[in-house]
């Protein structure tokens, strides 16, 4: 699907600008007779929330979500899931210096171009706030693959060039919540802090990466040859806003390895078909493999800084920019939880496909 | 879209096994009054067949062109382009061995598990002789595109360890088709052809990565939010076979550098926007701005190594598997071609679903 | 597209129950720079709203709607437009002793059997308070429409056995809205109103038939083979609650004539090209001619009588089901508009689908 | 889905052109492990073979079918089936008069127009022999759904105006095959029969209506609110040339009975919840509820008559058409298996995206 559709079967269209009334979203396709868990949700929420810690925007904004359909008696009914969050925290003027000014690295003038017209308010529907129904989808989608075993986990692996030197089944992932980067070394997660913290401060902004590990995941799912599910994750990942990569199993990296150095060996588990390593990243042929399916997404530094750039406006005069604003110095630690989402929407979706694979 | 049929509007439905009668597909939503130039599709196809050197697999195989449809005296007709590349080179017997056996790394195992059985013939759809269809239908992309002054170059960055350390701009890429690695500098393609030469000898196979640069894009392809132009590519080139990673603009690099230092500045160039450095990679918030798009695809090392390796068959046994056939040491110069079809086709799809967001 | 998901470039998602929050949904693929005239929006949902004469039901809703985004400023902005309708006149209550039976001829016992469990309040989601978003939905349609000339009317044509017996160019389509039964011919327009007044009196229900007209549409919309334009009326049609036929053109009448006498004669009037009768219905091969297209569709009585029915609880159980609440005799004047929405968002998507059939 | 490709799960992308090389297809999303009896599938394009009777056109084509992928070993393997009929006995100089004109109610003037060229030769690809690829397609589905006891019977039940008086019950199903009109009641076949070659003697063509009923259908398949299983089925009728409409149920008939009358009454018949009636043609709320479903399908004549005809060239200059060449008097005969196939390919889509419904 394009524009503001994501999925196939379990699909959730949103809608929203960060200055407008509400961000809010349709959730279609999910399966009926699921307790719908509204505080896990919420909480969902309360992870991408802004001003959550003091490396992050110090909006504050309830982001508290309401139901509008498709539940009934705290259940899923198999009718579309309607939502709104309201937006109620919005300060329209700090952007009225910023309304005929095309902000470098952003997506005012690719708008303009595009629509012939954009709401400039905080980046319209640009804007990471358009995130929220992510969230919410993502959350109903957490729900429905616990009932199937299916857990997703993402964590900040680097900021900057602060990043973890081994892979993920070396780190204890229950440390991720225990602190404001949501890294799983505690130690790294204390420097990446004070570099943001020193960032911030500077009114810059500073790159990095997320990386993300989904177990539980049944043999099966993915539809060849474009459908495969990396592809598919990656299309996801990809249209997070600041997304700049994804790479899934051995990815970039080992190139000095050959194939007879990179190949999964399987073997017999006790009648269980595993594979001794999982350079494949739990996925071959776009088929998952039942291994622990892991990726990593590249998010750029911010485009917002509180410093002054030259840029031109609408009419194509010459002029300089300086922000004000309230904006986060590092996206990561609020977009672990949207990279959760993300995962958890894509793999439902195809856990679906797959069931009408078969007769 | 999923399954086997890749784009929106423009869209190519893909059929075929490797073993299998015939190669085939139809493309659909190509515009009307395009003359077709086979001549031009059938050095595509030229380009991406097996046997062209002496770093790719021996089999021969002519991989001509037939179109069945869609096409009235050389010119497109808006109606659907049948076409079939006949399979004439087949020695399926290489693969009676393999017939029970779960091959490492390959789709063999997940294949058989989620479809309860499997064509084994040379990987039977799983087998990258499926982007032969992709080639073609690139290649009608292309002959679209070219009207619009759009160009798609791809080219081999690294092989292993050895690759390109200056980003496109530096290197003449009309050296690319001079070599058969397809790397625009002839010093690094001589070097990067004798280490595929000598994995080929051992016979175990490398890795590498290939780069593409999209040339006169216009400002504007891209549908937000989930539509975002480089999603799409990212998902393009995630299903192509052996593709572990996507990056674009900036990607996974430059992580020392901060927003103040990333950020693309507008400039009035005698009336034209542009920016002062693209590292963007000509996409801001999912849509083209009008600089060179460019992006980076990671090949992992073919699984097919001439060599033994242990594994389980379909009964759950340890065996031990050695391929036999003709197979390639590194997928890299003949994905090239792949490469660009599927940033052709993408490109195509986009312009077409922008022309379909405007009354 | 399927489930709650209308079009292909302009798509409408819907979303909410009858007795739940709100009806509402999201336009996708609307064009930027539309002027949305509220007022306009507001007369559409108000031709459809319940109340408005003595021969509808009596519930009383404000059925007033509210946009959460896409617009700025007056204007569509190329986003997804939210909107909601909030419910609030349900008397739930009077659905209590309905909760766990099967209403003959409505949806209860297939939605049950499909998810579950249902909603019973007032047919939750197979409750035509759906149409509300489809109505919103069409007017937005109706004014980019209008810029290109489109025009969609819509009437009554039959109640029960009373019917126009001329086809619509013999009608003043202006005398439409000036009766509650939206029929052009004031006389008949009487006999019908009486008639559903006093099956009303009964407690009984009647159908009918709704005729509709297109008139400016250009020549060549329609996307053969499958997507003909007629098709995608017909699918819009026959997706509105209580639907049960939909005929374009001749169809199902005149089987007394042959080819030679039904055929449409070319003509050249003055350059243009002009058939000299229309009984293609304004539509070749699936693709618009340029004559106006015209379309009759086929309700059902209502479902919902206020007179006992034997019938069976969802244990099994023989039962008496008498229904309460406020109902419509006839469904034919509040489905007029209905009928024009689904219409004015067909021909707006293929409108966009042809141009994206184009380089 | 439009242009051409049909259904969403299971989906048929078909290609070619009436004096084309081939007419052909893929179909995609077919489950694994089906026996695919191609004697069967043989049978089902010999139902709709030209020449096969005194009242169908005299041309003789094999049309042999030859799959090209997606079965291995006489079973379908998951993946994409190629397939193709090549044509053998296109007269394309029968066209040659016609290359300039546009034949009266016919695709000539609306393809011209959209596409800006056509294939005249028989129509190029508006031609009904497109629908070789439909019954390919339908008769697959019909080997899945009889694993699943569901069946597909289409017959002829009026030509001009010689109609069958009683509704499909009342019927011996199976003499439908032993008449040339395809018609169940043997009487009526002949007088039918006769009335067609008397038709054909004056170069003349009759229209007609063909009724489909199918069984065994599980209660639930069915994709509310805009994916109604009659909406879809209505979709696919509308698809096939030469029809102008489509009804379910008691469709636009019986508008003299009121909703008392009509309601289907559910009663319990030793654990399975029936209907005593069903006026609502197997489907409610747009969801199968297990009884029988059944339809009308309307088909103009046939365009094309061996008559004197005026009309205008593509330059507007008028001019005089007299068709020659081999052409059906009557399509109804030859269509019955092709609205036998779009139902049966519908039900399977639907079939397939209930199973998707469902965690």
């Amino acid at each position: 699907m394009y524009n503001n559709t994501f999925g196939n079967i379990f699909r959730l269209t949103s809608f929203g600008e960060s200055h407008g009334k509400a961000i809010g979203g349709v959730i279609d396709g999910f399966p009926a007779g699921i307790t719908i868990d509204e505080d896990f949700i919420q909480q969902e929420l309360n992870r991408r929330r802004p001003g959550q810690s003091s490396i992050t925007t110090s909006r504050k904004e309830a982001d508290a979500v309401e139901f509008l359909s498709g539940i009934y008696e705290g259940v899923s009914t198999g009718c579309p899931i309607g939502f709104v969050v309201w937006n109620t925290n919005q300060h329209s003027s700090d952007y009225d210096n910023m309304k005929d000014i095309y902000r470098p690295s952003h997506a005012d003038y690719t708008y303009t171009q595009k629509y012939g017209l954009r709401d400039h308010r905080g980046g319209g529907r640009s804007s990471a706030r358009e995130t929220i129904a992510r969230v919410v989808g993502g959350a109903l989608a957490k729900l429905a693959l616990k009932q199937l075993g299916i857990h997703v986990t993402a964590f900040t692996s680097q900021v900057g060039i602060y990043r973890l030197d081994k892979d993920y089944t070396q780190y204890d992932l229950s440390n991720i919540e225990k602190n404001p980067v949501r890294c799983p070394d505690p130690e790294l997660a204390k420097i990446m802090e004070e570099y943001i913290f020193n960032i911030k401060g500077e009114g810059d902004t500073v790159g990095g990466v997320i990386s993300c590990v989904i177990k539980g995941c049944p043999v099966g799912l993915g539809q060849p040859v474009f459908g495969k599910l990396h592809a598919a994750l990656g299309n996801a990942m990809l249209s997070i806003n600041a997304v700049k990569g994804f790479e899934y199993g051995q990815g970039f990296g080992s190139m000095n390895l050959k194939g007879s150095q990179q190949n999964d060996i399987f073997y017999n588990d006790n009648g269980n078909i595993q594979t001794r390593t999982n350079r494949s990243g739990g996925i071959q042929g776009g088929i998952s493999n039942g291994q622990d399916i892991y990726f990593k997404v590249a998010f750029k530094p911010v485009a917002t800084i509180l410093m002054e750039q030259p840029t031109v406006d609408i009419h194509g005069n010459d002029t300089v920019l300086k922000a004000k604003g309230r904006h986060d110095p590092c996206v990561l630690p609020r977009a672990v939880p949207i990279v959760e989402a993300m995962a958890a929407m894509t793999i439902l979706d195809y856990y679906l496909l797959d069931k009408a694979s078969h007769l």
